[in-house]
């Protein structure tokens, strides 16, 4: 998969990106915020894939105010432009769209708010899970990456699975309003040990770094335990969480793959999803997993921490 | 402007409307809900002046159920497709965009509700003025417009300046979500004594539609003593309402252009708009008027009926 290292070029303003745009053939799109790492690249990868040699594949970085709450860590979120820039050269990126805040939201912008007019309603599914935890968080996604997609008018666009519920909700959006893009969701790059890369893994101290992998310990205790029922996957989850040091729970859940509440009885064979976030110090991280749902050993064992 | 009665293109799903949208050149589109009067076809003229011969025509006609509130007109709301057609061949449009509710809205929509996730949030201009008195309004004009765009994938779309608030808003949506579609708003089209052109003006009878007269000219009475000032203008025209019969006010306002709130001293030379909003007998009715904010005469004159 090595690319001999190409220079991107790099556009700052709509107007330079169109003019980056100019090449004939099929457009892939990976909208990130920098910070970029291998999970990163492996989307990019995944992009130049769908489109191949004569397309061109599209990078953005954009810390997106709106996707922050007041609060959060939208100020210390790392910048790394030159790094992110080596990373795109070396996977063959055509394009790289960098653009300021202003750029993005002319008419105004801080973290959680925008004062421009019309933004984009995730809907129910946007106030569970991440949701929950992070008020505004989605309709600040869905916004801009409806603008990026505006700009960029990718014919496909690749989104990391680590952000499963992110990743749904763009498939819903690009069904909703009819988009017309195809949306490809990467599988989660790790670490060794199993830690979902992430940006914000830079904040984690060594300790934090070794605490930081129960999340998919966590997880991986519940899909191995899966075949024995939903509540006893949730239990398995939930008691390696409590053998575990050092993490503030924020959720576990086992969803349906569109993340629809499942019932404690749901039927075996039911494909569905574990995800978790969790604060390690002041870092928050999230995971999530693919399971199948079996049958339950019996009616009445299992059922702790069923809830 | 007469042009050789054409046979459409009817497209009823989105296949069939891909299709349809086969020839090259540029795209111009003219949304509506149907029961198409003389101010469609002047849409359908300036739609055909934007792309000229070589360019497409596309009107959607759709009678959009997510932006009524549940006891409006959605069930009521005419319905002539035939006539319809008839127009659209008069003036030489290539596509005519039919499509069912369901092939619009696949997950699902009743009066004012989608069980689809994901929507168009109009923000503050949402809830003044027709969104005041129609909640849930204009989410539902720029969810299905956002919709139809994705859908119609124009160059350009025309709308009347009759739908002043929704032109705005069709505005602030392409700026703020990037959609890169160049908006055109045609003036109103009226009756000879005046009255706004509008598919609802076929539920008055002979007494309302004279009454109906009366919105207009109140409107004309604000533009014309706008010379004396915003309080001038705006008892000027109320004072007209109080003379007309038959006239249940929603309410009666002179905005700047963009809608913002005026102050009582607005600075001579504004160009602002005054809406109108009323019923007659139970047919809701809208207008609107450009006007110029002049000097007031005195400071203690024309500040009957200024709130």
């Amino acid at each position: 998969m090595t690319t001999a290292t190409t220079t991107p070029i790099v556009a700052r303003t709509r107007a330079e990106l169109a003019a980056g745009l100019s090449r004939p053939g099929r457009v892939a799109f990976v909208p990130t915020m920098g910070a970029l790492h291998e999970g990163h690249a492996s989307l990019m990868r995944s992009a130049r894939d769908q489109v191949g040699p004569d397309g061109s594949v599209v990078v953005s970085i954009f810390v997106n105010p709106l996707q922050f709450a007041p609060g959060e860590d939208l100020d210390r979120y790392p910048r790394t432009f030159d790094d992110d820039l080596d990373v795109c050269g070396r996977e063959g990126v055509d394009v790289v769209f960098a653009p300021t805040v202003s750029e993005v939201y002319p008419g105004g912008v801080s973290a959680g708010i925008t004062t421009e007019s019309v933004t984009v309603d995730p809907g129910p599914l946007g106030d569970v899970l991440e949701g929950a935890s992070r008020p505004g968080h989605f309709r600040g996604v869905l916004t801009v990456v409806a603008k990026l997609f505006g700009l960029v008018r990718p014919d496909v666009a690749v989104f990391g699975e680590k952000d499963y519920q992110q990743l749904a909700l763009i498939r819903l959006m690009v069904s909703d309003l009819c988009l017309g893009i195809e949306i490809v969701g990467a599988p989660t790059d790790r670490e060794p040990d199993g830690l979902a890369r992430s940006s914000r893994n830079r904040y984690l101290d060594p300790v934090q770094r070794e605490q930081a992998v129960a999340l998919n310990r966590a997880l991986r205790r519940a899909a191995d335990a899966a075949d024995q029922g939903y509540a006893a996957a949730l239990a398995a989850g939930q008691a390696e969480l409590q053998r575990s040091a050092g993490i503030d729970l924020d959720y576990l859940e086992i969803r349906a793959t569109d993340l629809a509440e499942l019932p404690v009885d749901a039927t075996p064979g039911t494909s569905a999803r574990a995800l978790i976030a969790a604060r390690v110090g002041t870092t928050r991280l999230i995971d999530n997993l693919a399971l199948t749902i079996g049958e339950p050993a019996t009616l009445t064992s299992s059922t702790e921490g069923s809830n």
